[in-house]
C-alpha cells in the first residue's frame, strides 16, 4: 500500500530533507506541498529539489480539498503549524509534527481534536531515533547505576551549553535514579569548572570544537565496570528515519501521542 | 531487615569476591560457607579473607540444618551446584546460582522444584548488570537499526574469539532485527579477514591486546547517525552489584527465573 | 604579504573546496583557474561558486603567462597534472600537488626539475593533517608498543577493506616495530574472521556502517595500559587546512618534497 | 649481558611491582634491596614477594659496597632518595629515580654530580610510557590544531580535579600552540561549569566515576576532522615498561636526564 503524503515547509532545512526522503521511499507518494509563498509552483522549481512535478499550495484548505492525503507532515513554525494541523485533523488526515515550539495549550487542543476525531497525530520534538533511544536507555540504566556523568560535544559555533539534549537526558535520568551525591564530598577543583555543571549530583560536560557536529555520551559507573551510551549525529539526514517511522506508525493510530519514545516499541 | 546468607565455593575467584561483598553489605549477614574440603574451619583462616569468624561446612545438609539461611548463593561447579541447589530449595531457602554449565534438564528440574515449592531461585550466567543492560539495549535498538557491528576487546591471553558475550549479543540482536546483508554486496577484502566474522550480515571484530580486560561495543548505524552501547569491565568486582541485586530480588520471588535480564525492571 | 594562487581542477570535489578556501583566506588571492573545458568563463558562473570574478583558462601556458602566480595548486587527474606541474615549475611557480596517481618516474622527473630550478614543490597524496599526524604518531609509538591493532570505520558504500589509510599505517608501523606475533599462539576463531586481517602480527578490523564517514583508531597495548590514536573525518573540508599549510610552506622551499609528513615540524 | 640491579623501597606500591618486574626480566638480576627497616632479611620474607632469596640492607653504603650493582632504582621518598642517589652516583652506579618530590636544588646537585662523574641518571616523575607519549604527541599536534579540549576520567575517590597529568598536558600544549580563544565569544552556560575549566582557551573536563581508574583523552578539532590521543591506565603495572626501558637506557648514558620523554627516541 502506498501512503500519500503532504509536506508543509518544503524549503526549510528539515523540509528539504523530508521531501527527498518521501520521494525516494517506494511506499510513500508525495502528492503536494504547502508553502506560504510559492502557490502554484512545482517542487522541481525549488533549488536542490529537481525533477519532482509536485504542486505547491499556499492555502492548506485548498491543498487538503484538492489532493487526497493519508498523512500530513508539518515542518514549519509554531503559528502556521497549529493552523495546518488543526485543519488536517479536521479533514481526517493523520498528522506528523516535527515543528518545535507549540505551546502547552496548543498541544492540548490538538490532543482533544485528534482523540475526538479518532485521527492519529504524532508530535516529536526530536526525530533522531538514535538520540531518543540514548535517552530512554539512560533512563533505564540509571535505575541500576546511580553514578552517571554526561559528556556532550558540539561544533564550536553552538551558543548554549549544555545542549538541550543533555538537559533533557538529565531530567529523564532523575525520574528513575535514586538521588546521590557523586565523587568525594571533599573533592577540590584546582581549576574552577573542571568538574563541569552539576544537577542533583549528575555532572555534565560540554565540549565545543570545530570538526564536531552533535555528539553525546552518557557514562554509568559502578565498581569495576562502566556502561556507556553514545549517540553521534553528523547530518540532518539522521532525523529522516524517525520521520519515516512516524509516518508509517501514525497510519495505525487514532489518537495523539507526544514524543517519539512513546511510539517506539522498546 | 537483615538477610542471612550461605555461600558455596568461598575459595573460588567469584566466591572470594562474594564473601567480601556479603560481609561488607550492612543489610546482609554471612552465616556460613559450604566448601568441599575445609569442614569445620573458619573463614578467617582463608587467605585474603581475614577476620570473619564464619563456620565452613563440608556437608550442605549439615549446613542448612544447623544455620538458618534466607538465601543460598552457589558459585561452585555444575555437579555440586545442582545438588546444593536442590537441597536448598527443598529446605525452602531461596537460591541464587552464578555457576555456569548446568544442563537443560538440570535447569528444568530446578524450575519444577522451585515453582512447586514456591521458593524463589535465580540462575544468572552473567552477573555484570552493565553487560546484561548492554545486551538488552542492543536487542531493543536492533529493531530500529538493522545495520550493526560488534567490536569486543579482551586481554591477549584470551583463547577464543569472539567472546561468549559477543556471540550471545548476536543471538539477542537476531531476535528483533530484520535479517539484512550489510555493506556493499561487491565489497572486497584486500587483506582476508578485514571485515571480521559475520552472522546473518552482523559483523563481529575481536581485538586482543595487553592492557585490555573485557570490553565490548555494539555500534548501530543509519543515515547520518550512529548509536553505540559500550561496556567496559576491568575487575571481577563488576559482578558483585549483580549478585547483591539478585539476593535482594530473590527474597520476593516464589519461582525460578533464568537470566538477570528477566529480573531487571527495564 | 598576499600569496597569488592558481588552481587547476576547480570543478572537482577537492577543487571546489580549494576555491572556497583560497578565496576566504585573507592572505591568499585567487588570480585564475585552469579548467579543460571552460576557457574564458568566470568562476562566478560555476554552480556553488558565486560572486568570484576570476578568469578561467583552458591553456595552462596562457594562464601562467597572463597571470602572475606565486603558487599553483593542482587537483586534477595524473596526466593533466604532470603537464601542468612541469610547466609551472619551468615558469618558477611553486607547486602544490594533491592529485594522486602520478607514476614513480613522473615523480622523479618533477623532483629533478624542481631541485634544478630551485622551485619548491609539494606532492601530498593525503592533505588531512590529522590523518598524517595519526600515522606519524603511530609509527613513533610502535617503537615502544609492539602490540598494536587497527580499527577503521567507513560508510557502508566503501568497496575495499581495509582502507588505504589503514594499509599505509601498517606499513609505517612495520618500519619501527619489532616484528612480533600478538595474542596467544593457540587462539581459536570460533567464527572465522573474528580476529580480522593480519600482517606480521598486526591485526586490522574494518567496520562498514551507514552514519560513518572515515574514521580510524590505532590501539597500542602493554601491561596495564593502552594508548589510542584516533582520527575522525566527516567532511572533505578536513583536507583544506593541509592545502593551506602546504601553500604557505612551499613559499619557503626550493626543492620537491613528497608527503605532507615531511614538511610538518614534529 | 645481565644488568645487576638494586632497588630501594621494595615494600612500596611501585617498589613491589618493580621487584616483580626485575626478577621476571631475563636480562635483569636483582642483587639486593635497600629498606629502612628490614636490614638482614630476605625478599622472600616480604608478603607478596615469595621465593626471592635476595638480601635487604638498611644501609645504602653497606649495600653498594657489598653488592656489585650496575643500576640503582629508587622508589622511596624525597629525603631518602636524595641521599641514596648521591651515594650511588658517587659509587659510579647508574641511577633511575621514580620518586617524585625532589626539590629544584636537589635535582641541580644530582645533575652536577652525575655529569661530573659521567654516571648516567634518569629522573622520571611519570614512568607510564603511554602517558608520556600522549603528552608529547599532544604537544606536537597543538602546533597544527590550536583548538583542543581535554577530558580526563578517574575513579570517584580522587580528591583533586583536574589531574596532574591534565595540568601538565595543558602546559606542554601551551609551549607550541598559538594562544587562541576557542568557541563562540558569546557562548552561554545555562548550567554553570558546563564548559569546564579553562586556561588560555584550552578547556579541561574531569569525570569522576566508580569503574574508572586513570584515563585521559586530548581532542584536537579543525574543520571537518578531529584527532584524539587517548591513554587508559588500569593498573600500576603500566609503569613497569617505563622502568625497564629506563634501566636499559641508563646503561648507555653518562649524564643526568630529567623526564622519560627526553630519553624516548620519537
Amino acid at each position: 500500500m502506498t501512503i500519500n503524503v503532504v509536506i508543509a515547509g518544503p524549503r526549510g532545512r528539515m523540509g528539504t530533507e523530508a521531501v527527498k526522503m518521501v520521494t525516494n521511499e517506494p511506499s510513500f507518494n508525495l502528492v503536494a506541498c504547502i508553502d506560504r509563498k510559492n502557490d502554484g509552483e512545482k517542487m522541481r522549481e525549488y533549488p536542490n529539489l529537481s525533477q519532482q512535478n509536485i504542486p505547491v499550495f499556499e492555502s492548506p484548505e485548498e491543498c487538503f480539498h484538492t489532493k487526497k492525503a493519508d498523512v500530513f507532515i508539518d515542518l514549519t513554525v509554531p503559528e502556521a503549524c497549529f493552523d495546518h494541523a488543526t485543519l488536517a485533523i479536521q479533514n481526517n488526515i493523520r498528522t506528523v509534527i516535527g515543528t518545535s515550539g507549540l505551546t502547552a495549550s496548543q498541544i492540548e487542543e490538538l490532543t482533544i481534536l485528534s482523540n475526538n476525531n479518532q485521527t492519529g497525530c504524532i508530535i516529536a520534538p526530536n526525530f533522531a531515533i538514535g538520540a531518543v533511544l540514548m535517552m530512554q536507555f539512560s533512563k533505564m540504566a540509571a535505575k541500576y547505576f546511580p553514578d552517571v556523568e554526561i559528556i556532550e560535544k558540539h561544533h564550536d559555533q553552538k551558543l548554549d551549553a549544555p545542549s538541550g539534549t543533555a538537559v533533557k537526558t538529565v531530567e529523564l535520568i532523575k525520574e528513575t535514579r535514586t538521588a546521590k551525591s557523586q565523587g568525594r564530598p571533599d573533592e577540590e577543583e584546582t581549576m574552577p569548572g573542571a568538574r563541569g555543571a552539576e544537577e542533583e549530583g549528575i555532572h555534565v560536560h560540554s565540549v565545543r570544537l570545530p570538526g564536531h557536529v552533535a555528539h553525546q555520551e552518557v557514562i554509568f559507573g559502578s565498581s569495576g565496570q562502566t556502561l556507556t551510551i553514545k549517540h553521534d549525529s553528523i547530518d540532518r539526514q539522521s532525523f529522516m528515519s524517525g520521520v519515516k517511522f512516524a509516518v508509517e506508525k501514525v497510519m495505525d493510530m487514532n489518537k495523539l501521542v507526544y514524543g517519539l519514545e512513546n511510539i517506539l516499541d522498546i
